[in-house]
């Protein structure tokens, strides 16, 4: 009966979400997850910041990671587990605003290999501003348990 | 009488690092600044882990980025601070063990640019093992205030 | 009078693009030039190949990077040059089929850094398959010569 | 008896590397293959060159990738080849000089997927300059037939 439907992958990725500490550390959420794509949202908040006052560079990346390979989780097989290969990003305005929004997508799902890209929107006032840009290289691990 | 001495550039460097909020909230610390390199170590500790009790890649990214812009930020003017533009990880190794240290290194300064790599290794019993390694391009950029 | 006229940003880019004996060596041609874009094809012939029968991975690197830059040269001031800063390639699928179109595109342009991404596709018949993703820092240099 | 000896590794390599027409259109020579390194030479002539007369950075990216392919190559089973996942040049000083040196070396070598990465310099009175520094993945297939 176990077909792969859209309840299944949700709820494997939403499970899997919820076991990443560092997400909750940072006060991610993932409020959207749908087939190749995943949505992850952080507010600003003081402990997050870099020394300009900006949410730090690598927090964009850390929800930029997230956002890509939770996508790329949702066209896994239903036993098999995503690692992180690579990614990079290109911060291209200071991530400022209220929060974070980070969209991840993928590109190209192979049987080992999945291709994602991400952008982050620093949102103010329901206003969006691109403040980054990933690529990221996505491996499909079959039967590693997650905690 | 105010040459960039050894002491200007270090006392700088690591009064910027104080001031970032999320190096604290990862209980990162920086114990090594020289001219052209730093040392950020972060211990393994379970509000930074992801789904399968590692350290998150995000985290590794972090720390990744801090210490290749904190190297670059040693050959910059007293007066500029420096920006990430962009930075490419390569997660080769699960970040396990007891402490991460991640080592950043300037490769080229420029007036402009400056271009920084960093390794980041799994400390295990004293035993290092390298998780990940990253390329990375830092804007320098006059009189742009800290906090 | 020298207003940065359409004319002018198109003229100067195919002016510059006619200079790179690199693009002639591969038989690269560039029939579209507009404000933050361009456009690269490359015939598939045997010159290029690597040892699969593909297109080689760097030729597919080199019409992007190519790509990207010059999407970054329309928007920059008439007697700047653009330089590359780094760029990243991820590979989706084989450089294969009758021809290869490389599309670069801004995403960011500042007064200094120029952030673009491009898209290469092979394309057999009339179909075109993504076969490479890339993201690209550019530098504006006032006033450096070109042949 | 045939083990993966030191002249199986390097014959491998280097007939390989004899296939890729775009290596000889470039004027590019491998003359040296070692375990888990590999390095590739171009001269600096005309027909690889940019618009400003320095040699094209696609051209600087197509040997940087293909010397940490072949260092790759060096460590994959016999009847395995290697393909270029994704692969970051960072371009750090004009690819000037009498020739290029790309230099190969593996990071970290999986049963999958290889890391490497390579430096690129330009030489000139026997002086070497670096000039490029890549990061590169390298995926290990099984069996697929080289021309």
């Amino acid at each position: 009966m176990s077909q792969n439907s859209d309840l299944d992958f949700s709820a494997r990725v939403r499970a899997s979400f919820e076991k990443q500490n560092a997400m909750h550390l940072i006060k991610a959420v993932m409020p959207l997850v749908e087939k190749g794509f995943s949505e992850i949202h952080v507010p600003h908040w003081a402990g997050i910041e870099q020394q300009h006052g900006y949410v730090h560079g690598g927090i964009v990346g850390m929800i930029a990671d997230t956002a890509g390979g939770y996508a790329a989780m949702t066209l896994a097989p239903e036993n098999a587990s995503v690692l992180t290969v690579e990614y990079k990003m290109n911060l291209v305005a200071p991530a400022d605003g209220e929060m974070l929004i980070a969209r991840g997508q993928v590109v190209k799902a192979g049987r080992t290999l999945i291709i994602s890209k991400a952008e982050v929107f620093a949102v103010t006032g329901g206003k969006e501003i691109l403040c980054a840009l990933m690529q990221q290289t996505i491996m499909v691990v079959q039967g590693k348990a997650e905690k």
